[in-house]
């Protein structure tokens, strides 16, 4: 049976999938990213990791290799100055990946592109070709389809929707910027967000006896579920930022659907509601009442992995080698 | 020889171009859009216009007609509710054309994106795949190339920065909402912030002594040239917004070049200059110092007749019929 693999390199662990043309995955594993301070012995570990499951599945056929990973390159195949991991300067991790994998096709691409790829192959997008999938987690990721192909830009890093400007001189973002669309959006700006809330207003709330660094949006969300006031102002606060960048994103690729995954996507209505709203209350006439905002179809499995086998499916479809 | 018609719709005038497949204009002729309150007698003109012309050069022989009118929509061959022509509704625009002129291939698209197609077939963008044109005049228009192809979104209408948020609640835009780019980006836009800093500042400046509805952009440059700082401060602003909006841009499409066109695009550094340094400074930290803002290079060119005409190419390559 033909099968790719799928590698989500995560700050803290790789998780590693085998998985069908059809997007079953067939087995998984991981281990601690952290463990491995340079590349070498990674890429090592990684290749006896495999190694050692193919062998006990001696029917499968591994066909290619595609990785998700923070500021990953396509056009290159690199990692470049990803902040969250070890291993700094520029990464050539398709010439790494290929030293030990000779003869199997490799890509790579940023860890929301490739959720943006299985949900065009495994996905709700199946017969979409113009989309965006936003990754809602510690930050914002994006992935962008056009005209059926994903959009890599000039340099492979397009689909940085996470640090577009909300306001000037906003919040500090992980990026070095400040006012960036991750810093009002995302799990963590959740929490950033409650915080404001609380000490702008004199309701009270339950999240008044919880210290900052213990609160996590999964709490303020089931605050928001028990009647929690400023809980629910704060979901509206964070739709409300997200559906005015999702009007602006409109105006330059017009997709179809805008699909939400990540922890924060699981609550729902809770936050697609506020965010349809502002999204089209902002939006150009044109565009009113056709754009859908939508929970991710793999929002229960693990996209990063089904994502980064679909890309090396997409891959090997491109170089002909299907 | 095979020629193309690009025919560019505007309020006030329509401009018919016969062009060669190099981008060559060899006649060009114009009649007032004005003078047809419905669509029907217009399309009878141009078809007179055009046998009329084609009856004098025996030697062309008629491929294909492009056409770039405001609101129009490629998917459809529509014009849609477009604000500044009598037209209303939707108008079947490459319907009509066919039924004029029958086994002639037609297209349409906005003004900008044609204008973006020209810059790619003719222009400064020829061996470009990812880059944007935005076309600044009474409004600001933009085209986006992602991957070698013309963004239509999947409604036909993408490509719209002028209507991304700037301030919200800010300046009242045309389309009904407020804070649009094009209202603080545009040669109207200009006027706008002219009237804007003299207001707030009490430094002396000569457009205090010319009514607003006097000055316009190129006015306001003039004076920039002659030293007046109020002038400088209104460039510098409109630099500045317009940096900002094309670093989110960058995010979204990552393009290795952005041209400028238009009436206020002449102005050159006085209004390039200030764009890229607030670009620079809002851009995330892998896009910095790799984006090219440049002048069109069709700027001296009637850049929406040579990009209509380009659509007709296109279109006449993708159907298989060149």
């Amino acid at each position: 049976m033909d099968i790719t693999i799928g590698i989500d390199i995560g700050g803290t662990n790789t998780v590693i999938g085998f998985v069908t043309k059809e997007g079953k995955s067939l087995h998984e594993t991981s281990f601690r990213t952290t463990d491995f301070p340079t590349v070498e012995p990674y890429i090592k570990k990684l290749q006896d990791t495999i190694d050692r499951i193919l062998s006990e599945h001696s029917d499968w056929n591994l066909m290619g290799i595609g990785v998700g990973a923070p500021n990953a390159n396509y056009h290159n195949g690199t990692i470049e100055e990803a902040p969250n991991l070890a291993w700094k300067g520029t990464i050539h991790f398709c010439n790494l990946l290929e030293k030990h994998f000779p003869h199997i096709t490799t890509a790579i691409t940023n860890d929301a592109n490739a959720a943006a790829m299985g949900e065009k192959m495994y996905g709700a997008a199946k017969d979409l070709s113009d989309f965006v999938m936003i990754t809602l987690g510690t930050g914002l990721g994006s992935g962008l389809f056009v005209n059926g192909d994903l959009v890599y830009g000039h340099d492979g890093f397009a689909g940085e929707l996470g640090h577009t400007l909300v306001y000037e001189n906003g919040r500090e973002c992980g990026c070095g910027n400040k006012g960036c669309l991750e810093t009002y959006v995302s799990a963590t700006a959740i929490v950033r967000t409650m915080a404001e809330i609380l000490c702008n207003s004199s309701k009270p709330s339950v999240l008044r006896d919880v210290p900052y660094n213990e609160m996590t949006s999964l709490s303020i969300q089931q605050a928001l579920k028990n009647g929690d006031e400023l809980a629910k102002e704060c979901f509206e606060y964070t739709g409300k930022i997200l559906g005015i960048k999702l009007a602006d994103l409109v105006c330059h690729t017009s997709p179809s659907h805008i699909f939400l995954f990540g922890g924060v996507a699981k609550a729902g209505d809770l936050i697609i509601e506020p965010t349809k709203r502002s999204m089209e209350e902002h939006l150009l006439t044109i565009f009113k009442n056709k754009i859908k905002i939508e929970q991710s179809g793999l929002l229960n499995e693990n996209a990063a992995v089904l994502g980064a086998s679909a890309l090396a499916w997409k891959e090997l479809e491109k170089r002909g080698n299907l």
